[in-house]
């Protein structure tokens, strides 16, 4: 959340008709009574290794390999979201509605474009049985709101299929539907392409749609799929559309193209100039052969236009224009429908495909007031790969094999990984984040991207370098956009003197945001460069950033540690939106991991002073740090005198004491609590393999503190004034607590919280510190809450819908895989937390991906590296736990030379080089 | 539905958080697992008498004496409103929580003001336990909903009670609270003064509060109340407010006040001039002794405020200003508390109740765009009663005693009666439409009503003479302000040539609405006002508006009935915002009655010459009408062809084709089809008492086709590209079918909803046939459909939320009952269609109301009117069924003269009278 805003800003609508998103299958009077008469079971629990209470069953937390489905009221919630990385999403609704419009360059929760919908027609062929309509959806569910009814304009008047069952590993969402009463069953898969480390294939405006037909009789049946679709070119994005009627619409045409494999609608209006941010196109296509199509509903009064739609397709299975497709007369726009139609042999199954692509490609920045940057046009970066919807259209069906296949190797490689279901389904769905309107990539795939989304503006632009602080995701998996943002931290937004704007002013160049400097965000920045480092191997990159970042690191002792002992006492804004004043070890702790990493990185540009210094720096500051805060358990705060506050190190020192300060000290600090964050950059140091900055028994009594004292099974009787992510019987972690009392007046103003991006943060780290269970439990408590039902399990929110702090998940499967990797060192390791006699995980590096397995027996035990895509060299391999020489080591069955020098490493020399689709694969025998 | 609105306006929004209005009691992935895999047991049905399938179980739908309650899931929807009428209301929601804040001469659906709401503070005496917080409602529930997380503006982070069960029997709603946790029991009631007949009583601007709180522990304990509110003076009663911050806001000052047994808030503004339709006050008041109060909020940053409330009535379960009050600065108001405090014995039950009073007594029209009217400023009828909200609370307090005893006295009298459940729940819950915006009572008590409200302005106005058509509550409960509707019917609509326009411009006089007269309206206010002679016997009244009765009824002649035979086949703007061409008996019914009551009237009036004709008309078309139209079953409608409508017949000749016309021939009819409201008139006409327009044999027989084929046992297959008031499983009405095939291409435009209005209409009309069991399956249908979980039971949306339609649901007393009453004549009948042997039901006269009971036994039955309030004369009780001649009459005991000349009437001569209070009590030696 920026702190620009100290009241925060309510959603006040709710965009959807939750006529639309309710709840379950078909639910009344029973269902309701059920749910008014909870079961009073006992809870299931249990006691972990490390002594905590498990408020799970151990056999259902640990289990691995189960993918969550979706039924009846889960569905409700659920918008899966379609789209690639800075092209907005449609997303796709639990009951397979389309829903959540965002492809036009903004968020738009909740509003959808009118009749934009699939109906099946099917029929035994040759018969007179009258033709089944009904729309590709399971039904809606109450509450069936609205002083006019429920709405009608997507079709809810019409019959819909009983029955759904939703699967959603991302980017993959699956829906099963069902209906007894029809000769076929109906199934859906929807994706947008999703390749580790290629950027191009997993940036397309494009949403995949696969129905699959069966013909569940003896009989062969005729059916048809009208996809229907607003011609919405001229909408601003965020506008409640009714019907076609808009001030933006007019000169909306839809064309029938052919091209190749691909046919199908594309839609375009000639209004607007190319410099127009509502200039663009779609495109809606299939790869079916035998369609016929409508360019444009006919029109008419009341419901005609609906009406004989209706009509012409119930009683053919098809659907004609009526005349020639003419531009519509401005402010209006109309429809299309696109009908594939097949015949099937009794048990014949068929595919149809469908390609929705849209392009639009300029945004403009509606988010900044600064007058150097508001309001200006910037150009998407697939708006210079392409020109038009079409041309989008017919690039992916030309490419849809391969983009299909390169993404399910990708999602089969993680989805396979032998981890707890929770973890997988945290760091599998939020990867979403990534593609949603949070991000951007304009041209030169310069990768920006906000706090999260409100409901139609992006919320708290750009590269919050605290928020981003948490995310691991986007660095593991697309590298190359993350430097990007390393690029913009550190020639962007650096000043003179070493204080980093954490904000960024899109687009770049022409002002620097106006604020003070984020302590945690600054020296994260620090930690996160030597991350992009140890990834790509990129030495010219980090010796690009390497004067900015060592300015960077040194401002912290011209403010936050002016006397250089390691321990910042300074004014320390954080991600918090307050400040922190006096010694913690939230701050702290990113300071002796930036230190740390500068050490390294200094040694690596062979900057020897510099590395000496930050190594004196961090010596003193490790051993001050735990001195001086560790308590009953876990660190404190000390909160200083405000008295003793100098006038230069706060802002507005005249005005300070008035806004900062009560009888009872200085306002929003933590003191004497338990802060789930305090150790947060002891977890960004596991993640990039730094190691334990603070005594390792006091981060492992610290890590079980939090998890015991922070995590609330329940939050019947929990009060809280600030802002509401979980309550009544859900399960998740506080922000902070004071288990010790002296719980101050008005303690930091997210305290009483509970932020997704925290407890993956917490998570990781009990599981790094061994405590597995904690961290799981943690972690399912979040996607319990995620549950379809009480919220969308793809879109976590905390200021803002798909909230980038919730990208930290990825460090659970860093965690549980003990993965590192450093490419200047050639060395990639795994130490398993968990099912480590028979593991399976996805890993990244800068330059290859593909899956690691191991398994350990005796008298033999085996490691195998399977490269999927791009190249992998490799000096070594860490292999915790393997004792034992090598028998043999493997290139795709031709020997390589290895050997294991120590326990858990195996040195290839020379290296082995890894190309996509080779396996490399070492036996040992274990002594 | 306006016909100036060709295209449906949607709510585009749902103003509500979700996740405020929610879902069940705790429910979480098991209830959405019971959710999803629904029961498929064979759902109950039976045959009736008359041979129809009834989708319910026999005992289900027959039983008597049972209100619903409400739990879990079923609380969602519901929103209960309390005002009086004219006045507004706020609405009671089912956790407990105050909703649809519509005070403010406006709609103002799922609006609320925030922290606006009840804690309960408690601990047992003297103890050192730590007090517990709660607000008194049932848990939020999902989906939980938010960019941002739940919304916190109206105390959603603070505890609530475990939960709640909900009864509402209006203008009753009590909630059960239930939580093991605490040493107190909670219940609540609340209500607005209703009383039939008693207009000033019943139009209170006041919502009454009472909390019970019992010690349910074996030691004393210590409670208070909090009762925290916005002072909203300012505010436009539209937009959503986040906070205390809105531009009409400022100079809000609340002060502590103490008046006889009234203590509490008096929440002003001086802002506004009196002459503004912002200026106001609201009041609240509790006749509880021992209170404190905080007149302000405390300021701060981000949460401070909320947050400082908190720990001050956490720790003392008090509340205290820091400093004296004093006006808001502009664009911001503040919040204040009063919260009483009680310690209760052991077991010791207590009643704190509280009045929330509004004045806000002008208010602007905003509804017509007629610059006669538009803008003007209107004051309610309650601002020329009072002078402010504090005068309102301390009248309502002075009179409290007296007005929820005749309330309850009210109450207890219909709910006593022996009719079937869902029928009482039907006149019951809608009687609450005459109090919400559908509705204004403006000075010198005008009454005027839109059709029904959009969510925040009303729809359709004014007094829409086709909607309230099917009216009859207001009629029966509050006559006299049924025939301000008459005097505005015909002395300020009614245009020379006879036509009536069929809407109002208020204020009146200022000008008259443009449009076609509506030729099921115009009859229908013959009809109308036939009855308000009826009720009332005022002659003057009849004598005053029959010249302009005659014109309006006789204007048929000059277009609909040109040659005056009794079979209008003109162009008929109806209710369906459409034109019906040629004959059709929904308008030939209306029509046929008209001309009866006209000739009951004009006989009265001594004008026998009008008398003869009308009766010659009629005459002529009951016979031809029935003749014409009677086919398979049913009555259709003979469409003319287009070429055959005379220029003069239509509006717009030169453009009519092009809209009107299709290949298929005029649009919007509906021929063959069986249309529910095919016998409105006759409905309307044995409301009054006018029997058989129509042979009784075709009247049964279409009343039977219309159940059989109209009637819909689940919407699963129903497909409907016009509005959506049933879906999934429901059950529900069509207002047409073709069950003999031949729909036209385009039907009239509302065919294939549902509408309640018309259902009850239909249902009614099935009980006065006979045939009950199907009319109570039509009534429960629709009271299902309102089920608190799919929507709210009080209020039933057609074109707007409260829609005026519903309130047809009175005729479901009448024909259950067999009710019908004459003043003229001095007579009073019942004729129980149910549990005639046993029989109980409340019943209304213009002059008084009360219980009217029969027991039938051998060889005696006995029959009595017990008079509640007002007076009644009676010369005759109709009792249909009782053979036998009169054993004994009294009156309270004392005899009077009465006789039974023919089975099922008992004469009284000299006439009886009644006053409240009085019993006549009949017993009968049956033959």
């Amino acid at each position: 959340m920026s702190e620009e805003k100290k009241k925060v800003t309510r959603r006040a609508f709710l965009v959807e008709s939750s006529a639309i998103v309710g709840a379950t299958a078909i639910t009344g009077g029973a269902a309701a009574d059920q749910a008014s008469q909870p079961a009073r079971a006992t809870p299931p629990r249990f006691t972990s290794p490390s002594g905590s209470v498990i408020p799970f069953g151990e056999r259902e937390l640990m289990a691995t390999g189960t993918v969550r489905s979706f039924t009846g009221a889960q569905l409700g919630e659920i918008a899966f979201p379609l789209g690639g990385i800075g092209t907005g999403t449609v997303s796709l609704g639990g009951r397979g509605d389309f829903r959540d419009w965002e492809i036009f360059n903004r968020p738009n929760k909740g509003k959808a474009l009118p009749f934009t919908f699939v109906a099946l027609w099917a029929r035994h062929a040759g018969s007179n049985e009258t033709p089944t309509v009904k729309v590709v959806e399971a039904p809606l569910q109450p509450p069936f709101r609205g002083g006019d009814g429920v709405p009608r304009n997507r079709a809810q008047g019409l019959p819909r299929l009983r029955g759904a069952k939703f699967t959603g590993a991302y980017p993959f969402a699956t829906i099963d539907f069902e209906d007894d009463s029809l000769p076929v069953t109906v199934s859906l898969e929807a994706f947008n392409p999703f390749v580790p480390l290629a950027a191009d294939d997993s940036s397309l405006p494009v949403a995949i749609f696969r129905y699959r037909l069966t013909n569940r009789t003896q009989a062969p049946v005729e059916a048809a799929l009208a996809f229907s679709i607003l011609n919405a070119v001229g909408y601003d994005g965020r506008t409640m559309l009714d019907e076609n009627v808009f001030e933006g619409f007019g000169r909306n045409l839809t064309r029938l193209r052919r091209e190749g494999p691909a046919a199908g609608l594309d839609l375009t209006s000639d209004k607007y100039e190319a410099d127009s941010v509502r200039a663009g196109s779609m495109a809606l296509v299939t790869t079916h052969p035998d369609i016929s199509a409508r360019t444009a509903w006919e029109g008419g009064q009341w419901w005609d236009s609906f009406q004989k739609w209706f009509d012409e397709y119930a009683a053919t299975g098809t659907l004609h224009d009526s005349h020639a497709p003419e531009p519509t007369p401005d402010g209006t726009s109309n429809y299309a429908t696109l009908a594939p139609r097949v015949t099937l042999a009794p048990g014949e199954s068929r595919d149809i495909r469908f390609v929705l692509a849209w392009y639009f490609p300029l945004r403009e920045n509606y988010w900044n007031k600064e007058p150097e940057v508001k309001g200006w046009k910037l150009r998407n970066d697939y708006g210079n790969r392409f020109k038009s919807a079409w041309e989008v259209a017919a690039h992916t069906v030309s490419q849809l094999d391969r983009l299909e296949r390169d993404t399910r190797a990708f999602h089969e490689s993680l989805m396979a990984s032998t981890l707890p279901s929770a973890a997988l389904d945290a760091v599998s769905s939020q990867m979403s984040i990534i593609r949603t309107n949070t991000c951007l990539l304009l041209e030169g795939r310069q990768f920006f991207a906000f706090e999260g989304n409100n409901d139609d503006s992006g919320c708290c632009p750009m590269n919050c370098t605290h928020v981003w602080n948490y995310e691991q995701a986007l660095a593991h998996l697309f590298p190359d956009l993350e430097r990007s943002m390393r690029m913009t931290d550190f020639t962007v937004n650096l000043l003179d003197d070493g204080a980093m704007a954490f904000r960024t002013l899109v687009p770049v160049g022409r002002a620097t945001w106006k604020f003070k400097p984020a302590a945690d965000g600054q020296m994260g920045c620090i930690l996160k460069l030597y991350r992009e480092w140890q990834l790509s191997g990129d030495e010219a990159f980090l010796r690009q950033l390497w004067p900015q970042a060592k300015r960077a690191l040194e401002y912290a002792w011209h403010h936050w540690d002016a006397d250089r002992d390691g321990v910042m006492e300074g004014e320390q804004h954080n991600t918090y939106d307050i400040e922190f004043y006096g010694p913690n070890t939230m701050m702290g702790t990113l300071y002796l991991g930036a230190l740390l990493a500068g050490e390294r990185m200094a040694r690596a540009m062979g900057d020897t002073a510099a590395a000496d210094s930050y190594r004196q720096v961090f010596e003193s500051g490790r051993v001050k740090l735990d001195q001086q805060l560790w308590g009953k358990g876990f660190y404190v705060q000390h909160v200083p005198d405000p008295k003793t506050i100098k006038v230069d190190e706060v802002e507005h020192r005249e005005t300070w004491y008035a806004s900062a300060v009560t009888a009872a000290g200085i306002k929003y600090q933590y003191g004497e609590g338990c802060l789930s964050d305090q150790l947060l950059g002891q977890w960004f140091a596991e993640v990039v393999g730094l190691g334990h900055l603070l005594p390792a028994d006091h981060v492992h009594e610290t890590l079980k503190s939090i998890y015991t004292y922070n995590f609330k099974h329940d939050f019947f009787d929990h009060p809280n004034t600030q802002r509401i992510y979980a309550l009544n019987d859900e399960k998740g972690l506080l922000l902070c607590s004071w288990p010790n009392g002296n719980r101050p007046a008005l303690p930091f103003v997210y305290s009483d919280e509970v932020w997704t991006g925290i407890e993956y943060q917490v998570a990781a780290h009990l599981i790094y510190e061994g405590m597995v269970a904690e961290g799981l439990a943690v972690t399912k408590a979040v996607r319990d809450r995620y549950d379809g039902q009480r919220r969308n399990p793809w879109n976590e929110v905390e200021c803002g819908n798909h909230y980038a702090r919730a990208l930290s998940s990825w460090s659970l499967l860093t965690a549980l895989s003990g993965y590192h990797y450093s490419a200047p060192l050639g060395r990639l390791a795994f130490a398993p937390r968990l099912n480590a006699s028979d593991f399976r995980c996805f890993f990244t590096t800068g330059s290859g991906w593909g899956t690691y397995r191991q398994a350990i027996g005796r008298p033999e035990a085996t490691a195998s590296v399977e490269l999927t895509r791009g190249t992998l060299t490799l000096k070594e391999l860490g292999v915790e736990g393997f004792g034992g020489s090598v028998s043999t080591a493997t290139v795709n069955g031709r020997p390589v030379t290895a050997r294991s020098q120590s326990a858990g490493a195996i040195q290839f020399d020379p290296p082995v080089a890894l190309n996509a689709g080779d396996t490399l694969n070492v036996r040992l025998r274990r002594a």
